[in-house]
């Protein structure tokens, strides 16, 4: 059956982009060690046009498989105009549901599989789930994870914990939310990132 | 070597008390989750007369041993009265360095080994790394991790991740802090609880 699991690289002290984040300073100070574990390594995969060569270690590469057969995306805006909107494709095509509370607008990065969604994290979710058919969708972005559990509609939590404290920046939970109980289904100690799978539960 | 370590109980999301936590609501509203892996197992530990008979699960064991073979608290002042201040005895009748940045008072948790630190957070931990002798100092609360870190004489972190989002509550990290490499140098998954220890290397 297909799953929503947020995919997100977060601090030990839950950050997922350094201080002073943005379009010209991409993850923030320090923000680029989060996703180090993604480049450093020796097994590589690709994904989209737009999404950059990854290299990790082989402890990693199950995880970056299960990322990369997902069928269908759902980001926030902000993580995916952080990202340049990966080109349009985040890897083979498939669908990107960017959600945001306000209309796309002109300078929108555009692509044949792109679409913004303006009503609500339900719509959006439903949306993503069609296209992704029988594979997962890969659910990114704070705000959206936020409100996807809040919602309901989030299944599983992929987290990337990585050992370092930021000490400042863009909180993954950092606005107050609805308590879920969690079940850990899966460790993956790897170099540099530990992979921490989470299942919803309640 | 003497080591400084902190031990804390935390949510995915970060927090280490639930919203409304205080002498009247424990650990606030959810937060008694949090130690669950402390009370909910076979194996069965002993502490000061203050502490509560732990009782984990057999995995977490090594980890309980640790921290009731530590030759030293030294804690938070909140933390310390949330907990009743252990009877003034955590364990062993080891030295308990209260860190505060208030004098005592008549109405403060007093004990033969309790010592209440005014004069920072270098000087309560040199304190306690010379009560401890060769072994570890166990250190205690959000506030004195934080201080202890910017200061640099934090050596580790014991954090034991509880597979919650409990949403709102106190944060271990939530003060704007330092950013320090760490190190992943064990992880233990045990039933409940992950216990993810981190040496602090920069």
């Amino acid at each position: 059956m297909s799953r929503s699991v947020l995919y997100m690289s977060m601090s030990l002290d839950g950050f997922i982009a350094g201080p002073d984040d943005g379009p010209e300073n991409g993850l923030g100070t320090g923000g680029e060690q989060l996703h180090a574990w993604l480049f450093d390594g020796d097994h590589e995969a690709r994904g989209g046009v737009g999404l950059p060569v990854l290299r990790t270690d082989a402890a990693s590469v199950p995880v970056v498989q299960e990322m990369l057969a997902t069928g269908a995306v759902l980001t926030g805006r902000r993580t995916f105009e952080a990202a340049g909107g990966w080109g349009g494709d985040h890897h083979d095509g498939v669908h990107i549901e960017v959600f945001t509370r306000s209309e796309a607008g002109d300078d929108a990065v555009q692509g044949p599989n792109v679409r913004y969604a303006t009503d609500g994290i339900e719509a959006a979710m439903a949306r993503a789930k069609e296209a992704a058919g029988d594979r997962d969708v890969m659910v990114h972005g704070a705000t959206t994870a936020q409100l996807a559990l809040q919602a309901g509609v989030l299944d599983e939590l992929e987290i990337h914990q990585v050992p370092v404290l930021l000490g400042a920046g863009r909180s993954l939970f950092g606005a107050p939310g609805s308590p879920h109980q969690l079940d850990l289904v899966r460790v993956i100690d790897a170099p540099g990132v530990t992979h921490l799978r989470y299942r919803v539960v309640g």
